[in-house]
């Protein structure tokens, strides 16, 4: 499937199978809408997928690793070498995305499409580096229009990939040293919000810190034209001007999976921004997403607002790596059992409300 | 373990225990503090429990299902005889608590502590009937002291034989048509609110049904001597004239957790007004509670703050049966994950934060 095949088939959701969802979800012996926000979840699968009573899918995140030029500029509290060093402990298992996923049953699979390191041949790592890490976005454009496309490809195809493998529901992650910096620029650009609004401390910076990354922000969105722009933004441009490379993966990953009505449950920031994105490239993705939580990341529910998502949990998380994304793949999970396991009034010998 | 001994025995959580888990959580591959509330949920544990690396603990929610008098007033959307058939339903594993119980890997434990109906012998069932309901509490107190002392009873050795059993994690579950009543005269005694702040709609009574609820309350609570009060409320007097055997049970389930150090997961409003009574009987019992959801039901926000807890989720549940207790449950499990299976920066060989 071509990026443009992707985008072409992205259907919008089916109202019939969200009503058809919830008449099933009134039979069953609980009061009417009393599980709440499990109810909309269970519906919208149904609206997704035109899936009223399904199968417990399998769900797999995909966290997409890759480096920043822009982490020159002082923007990160941790060194670049940090993102090749995590790719090896997420194959190993032993990072929070690894420990999560075992944990609601979700496979992790880790895809090299940017890391400015050589791994050689890693067992369970998914090969796909596109570069070795974005060009400083402060000084140059952060990848050709080769790059984009080549990076957004490599979404779409593990997303069908994904479904030829049997997962029917697919995680975000990221791992990328400096990508909050670029995710706040993506970020601004959509939001229309001061740069100021939209970024946050990343892994942890400093007031120094933060303000340099502000001002770094601020200077490579006017240098790239995109700061007296008027009318909606080229996503195109955005991801190639100030993106990343594990974003315009995760981007390509929502079209393709919305593609073939597979929802995707977004983790936290920076999956935000590549969901921008997707949505720039296609607004129908929108109504594939599930938002997992709202992050401690300042910018978060701006782009939330802007997706017109509503988080599912808000448990001050701010590390991305689809750690978000695992905790709310467990409650889609949960709320496919509620629609598929739960007796009805009939079935239970329940008597209905009264009046 | 007697209640008196059970109440006797509850030592505050243990802040050297905390530091530790905090200590170690530093050391695991993730900035300090990003994954949020998940790292608190893993260190109080180490607080209350004061094992900084613990075993995965086997989990049970305990649905203690009862009647209420207070019925005859019209308060409730449903009829009485609802109570008996939904505890069939959760024996049978239908019930929305059975489900989610069974995602996160829980058991569940139903408790037959006052439901005005005569089961025989139903296996799965816990039979431990202290009476057939309340009495309507509008009319006389709802129940006679020595009652209120069984069904506390009952609660503490229910704790005492699930620790027995092996369960290092408890959460509370109740059924009881008639209930949140009870809990909204509960909670207005304690918070000192006007009762029109604490009353919902339960399982869905209309505008008309709402306003009889609260009068009912009102005038219950004046009759009752609680309108004009001042000072602590005795908890046994609440109990015995407002309560409900099932509130009593988890009140007694709570206290002998906490006596034994065990961490009990709250569900929502009538859990909260379960708690109420617990710390009114013991205040160190606040240290082994957390509260798994934020309800719908109005007064559940003032029930929380009134304990200080902070609720993990807000999914616009109003269910009961302990269905939100069992989504904290898998929280609570996830953060002991995070805290024994993730590598150390040393372990994974991951560069520390740079300055």
């Amino acid at each position: 499937m071509t990026i443009e095949d992707a985008i072409n088939s992205v259907k919008p959701a089916d109202p019939d199978a969200y009503r058809a969802a919830q008449a099933r979800l009134d039979r069953l012996t609980k009061p009417q809408g009393s599980l709440g926000r499990l109810e909309d979840l269970a519906a919208r699968w149904a609206a997704m997928t035109g899936d009223v009573k399904p199968a417990i899918p399998r769900a797999a995140v995909y966290t997409f690793a890759a480096d920043h030029g822009v982490v020159a500029e002082g923007v990160s509290a941790y060194p670049s070498a940090v993102t090749a060093q995590m790719v090896l402990n997420f194959v190993r298992g032993g990072a929070a995305v690894n420990v999560l996923a075992r944990h609601v049953g979700a496979e992790v699979r880790v895809v090299d499409i940017g890391v400015a390191h050589d791994f050689g041949t890693v067992p369970g790592l998914i090969a796909r580096k596109v570069a070795k890490g974005t060009k400083n976005f402060l000084r140059e454009p952060a990848m050709t229009d080769d790059e984009a496309r080549r990076a957004v490809t490599v979404g779409v195809e593990l997303a069908e990939q994904a479904v030829h493998d049997g997962f029917g529901l697919l995680g975000t992650g990221e791992m990328g040293i400096g990508n909050t910096t670029a995710s706040a620029a993506i970020a601004a650009v959509y939001t229309e919000l001061p740069v100021a609004q939209v970024v946050g401390r990343g892994t942890g910076v400093d007031d120094a810190g933060l303000a340099r990354k502000t001002t770094v922000i601020q200077q490579a969105l006017a240098q790239h034209g995109f700061a007296s722009r008027l009318g909606p933004a080229d996503p195109w441009e955005v991801l190639r001007k100030v993106g990343g490379l594990e974003i315009a993966g995760l981007a390509g990953l929502i079209v393709g999976a919305a593609a073939l009505r597979v929802p995707v449950v977004l983790d936290g920031f920076i999956a935000g921004a590549a969901a921008l994105i997707a949505v720039g490239l296609q607004p129908n993705c929108r109504d594939y997403l599930l938002a997992s939580h709202r992050s401690v990341e300042a910018g978060h529910q701006a782009v939330l607002d802007r997706l017109a998502l509503s988080p599912l949990l808000t448990l001050d998380l701010r590390l991305g790596e689809g750690t978000g994304a695992c905790l709310g793949i467990g409650l889609v999970l949960a709320s496919l059992k509620i629609m598929t396991e739960m007796a009805t009034f009939g079935e239970a010998g329940v008597s209905e409300r009264q009046g």
